[in-house]
């Protein structure tokens, strides 16, 4: 099933929400009861799934935090991707490039075997170790323009001597591909005042939003700035909401995180 | 066991090689006789491990080709890992990178867990993406700087408005940091002009440098241009030793192909 820029603006109306929920199985985080079990990171997704699943757009898997567990936890993957309703996009928060033919090994796992939506690539290597990618016509490449951390100072914001920031030139390279369609930017909330200028830059192209939350991005800005007229922002929430402070009815906890941010997603998405 | 430079110049020097072995084990291209075994990817590893053993400083594993079949490829991943010998430098050819705490989790795995000397890394998001690989004094961390791939043009080599090019303030920038004794870089055997330049950034540091063989980088010139006077760099040769052209006899083909690249090496190391 192809889920295309229209099945996501559906979503996005129908659920009244933007929030895609980050999905980071971290034992040392998660609740006691589910570190026990024979495979923690799937019960605890499952829950965390069942819980969010009317607010949320789309979930974004962090493999880092199942790659982590060796085979089970590539095993645990798969059965998570699985537990994913239909009506919501699955990002391989994966972070993968390499040179074309080992880039073509990590599209074909992802895209064809695990049956992601899409998955998260560093530009660093340029268009050529993304074209396996992009190439999936059907699927999202997204791609870390302007990263939510300290870091991005270091090289994303660092001006070439075009005058454009470095952040700009991987957004411009890679919309000047064959492969532009199915595009999405990494634009972290941690850097409202720039989401303006992106928007001038890709004014149709979804955006995914980490650092909200825990990193302290904030929600109302980064919507009225970033959003175009069918929404078109992804906005990320992980620890925020499978990590709430109350936990002593976990699921109850989980669920009523999601649907605050929905509520609040929702007041600035047609304000 | 810590392999630290020393131990690398001894390796050098004791086998007179700059050789490091890429395992790529692609389904695809190894001689069928491995492919109805039921671990193919530890089966073909095995025997190109034992046939290059003499000649290789390191070996680079592509995590691709192994990630590629999902939890049986972990499992063989680990498996090859532990054959190679204790003499050997074993390189996670994984390109990783995030934000820390998920970055943490890459860190703990290949080093903890796998066991990896080594590990190579996409530097986009900046200095604080890379810490928890950088933290592990007594590993390294390989930083993509400059690749081999034709993409390398896109970003790579763009220049900044203070007029270095974006690899060499990669180079610079980690350089800089507090964890720069445990660092390599990746300058691709495609530029060898630059290498000159390059043991200029970094006089000391090892380099490793794909691109030799298939992708067409000259030896000679990057040897001549790129080695310190203990050597300085791993050189990485993978589908010109795995899948030589005869392999009639494929385990003598591999050892033969190794056994002249250490020769030609050894040539001009010391020339």
């Amino acid at each position: 099933m192809t889920k295309d820029a229209n099945f996501i603006y559906d979503q996005i109306r129908f659920k009244n929400s933007l929030l895609c929920v980050g999905l980071d199985p971290d034992i040392e985080k998660m609740p006691s009861i589910y570190i026990k079990n024979q495979y923690p990171l799937f019960d605890f997704c499952k829950d965390v799934i069942e819980c969010t699943q009317d607010f949320a757009i789309a979930y974004k898997l962090n493999v880092a935090f199942f790659e982590s567990h060796g085979p089970a936890g590539w095993k645990q993957l798969a059965d998570v991707i699985r537990l994913i309703p239909e009506n919501c996009l699955i990002i391989a928060d994966a972070k993968r490039a390499d040179i074309g033919n080992t880039s073509q090994q990590y599209a074909s796992y992802y895209f064809d075997t695990l049956g992601a939506d899409a998955i998260t690539l560093h530009p660093y290597m340029g268009k050529d170790s993304l074209e396996p990618f992009l190439k999936y016509r059907e699927k999202w490449s997204i791609i870390l323009s302007l990263t939510s951390n300290q870091g991005s100072q270091d090289f994303e914001f660092q001006k070439l001597e075009t005058g454009e920031y470095l952040y700009e030139k991987v957004m411009h390279t890679y919309l000047d591909s064959p492969y532009n369609a199915n595009l999405m930017f990494v634009c972290g909330a941690t850097h409202p005042s720039e989401f303006i200028h992106i928007r001038k830059i890709c004014p149709d192209h979804f955006l995914l939003v980490p650092g909200v939350g825990t990193q302290g991005g904030e929600l109302k800005s980064i919507i009225i700035k970033g959003k175009n007229k069918q929404g078109g922002l992804l906005i990320n929430v992980s620890r925020k909401i499978t990590y709430p402070e109350q936990d002593s009815d976990y699921r109850k906890a989980v669920y009523n995180a999601a649907k605050n941010y929905q509520r609040e997603m929702a007041a600035y998405l047609y304000e």
